[in-house]
């Protein structure tokens, strides 16, 4: 059968650089623990603040992955 | 202690013959890996299109399995 | 006044067959007791799960009924 | 420059058959007008009600497709 | 590289108590596999009713624990 | 024809206690109208304030009950 | 026990006039069946369209009755 | 085939004399470009404010019309 | 530096004559403690009821006025 | 004119005891600023968790309060 | 009459360099078919991922422009 | 007591030259006028559009910051 299927986890990744570096952080770590991931999906971008500064970006994210057979 | 505990995970079924089959396609892929499912909920109806036709119905759904103690 | 008034109920339809089995039979169902039934929209879809199949389909619907003068 | 743009549009397909059918049928009308669809998503599964049947399946779907350079 | 990344993961509790004790439950149940938890938010509050009573209290969260390198 | 059919109603249940009792009230009150209530969810937490304190705690939920054939 | 419950309904109010008269329909024809209407809150506002002018406004609101002990 | 198809679109209408008058407006001018248009939804209520006034009401719909085969 | 920015406050407006008077009145009490107020947003439209009929309309808005430097 | 118009503030209130706790510790200490609270409405209900137990609730609600000529 | 009206048209922009280079190939992409765009809003933030890394941004923007009359 | 509470603003920040820009930008102008904040969120990603290019990035932000004893 040749129909895929795919799961989908949920992420936070953070960084102190921007929010598309959190999104890239969130799939480098997540590539130590699932293979195959073929999308992302952006839920919540958020932050911490710190002297009146952003100190840390901090975006959800969903990331597919299809389920080998 | 009775309470009971749910996991809830999220998958992706596909399949080219209708949404109803997509559904039944994650559940049968969610069973090699998760036991106890107990519900279902469907998050999102979605498909990819080729030559002017449905291709293969993607729909994404919560699943429900009873944690055992 | 010819102004149309509806009035909108929430019924949960269930089937072991599929999702628009289940939308059908919550119709009939509510024919009992309603009548002047004039549209329904879906709300949510859900199921429950027994031996890692579908059990059945629960579709709840709004449905709207036109109130007589 | 190799990057894809897509367009959105919104369509409601309709059927006396049954939710699927309903998705059918917008994707195949909307094949007269637009080119190169390739995904839709289900915003919006509607119907009519008739002597207490449901008359018509109403779905409301985005189509998405490519637009060519 | 010092960026924290974070996995979320959707537990459902219940308590014949209340909604807190639901969402202690599901924590409780959590920390049997999953370490470093940090917070949590609740999505969904719902319960089953026997005999006119709340007979249990089914709150749905997402939890969020953090990766360790 | 063994498929069941809910109806759900919406209550807002008050309590000067609070948030869990208001769920009670609500219950406790629908019971006098309606039979079978099988679960409810949460739509909504609200409250009166009068001089810097919770006067009411009002919560709207969504109660189903099983429809007899 | 002093403490107020209130049941909430769905209504579709229509008029040829504009979106406040049809709130104000829905609120005068629901007023035959149910008493003790506290309060009202819009969900939808639709319409019709004919010969490229507004045909009738449709504005569903819920609406929310005191129960009497 | 006798099933119907409708296209969508959306359309922000203003007015600096009240949210009905920008539906209209909306509508009009909807009308030099589509025609068989049957129905209207309200996404989006917002406007502009000028010397502590309304200047102009913007009201943004969505405007369903009928395709011919 | 000329990049703008606003700042966004949130005021329920009421009126015994219809919705449109409710923005108003919010924005006209808005005017005397806050300057520079841009658009408005309707994020919800209720109301209270007495004897059968619409006592007050209560819109809430969004505002957004300029931060001056 | 004796048209009420609303100030609405958003506040998180923290608490070690529970949900409803959280709320009261709000509302105690937004009465330091602000006369004249009227209703809340609870937007999100979150909490840090350590050592695998609820460190703290976090509540934020919407508190209107009515604003004096 | 110069009340404005505005067409609102549903576009997504891909990038294999960022979140807001995508936004900015939408709308260089939309402006070889429409004119007189006056803003945007970002409604979706997706993307491809391949070999473990983001392949693609994919920014799903409502872009709006004005009719001229 | 030691129980934290945070009130949180709406701001919206614009930047010519991206959306992370514009966050940074609102967070610098509350500083002027808050201390000891804590988080932000995204609310909405918007722009302005002129000759065919975005004239301004307009990110809306939710900031909390802690309220002092």
């Amino acid at each position: 059968m040749s129909d895929h299927i795919y799961k989908i986890i949920e992420i936070t990744g953070t960084s102190d650089k921007g929010s598309d570096e959190a999104v890239r952080n969130a799939i480098a770590r997540a590539s130590k623990s699932v293979r195959h991931m073929r999308w992302f999906e952006v839920l919540e971008s958020r932050g911490t603040i710190k002297k009146d500064e952003v100190e840390s970006w901090q975006v959800t994210l969903k990331i597919g992955f299809s389920l080998e057979d």
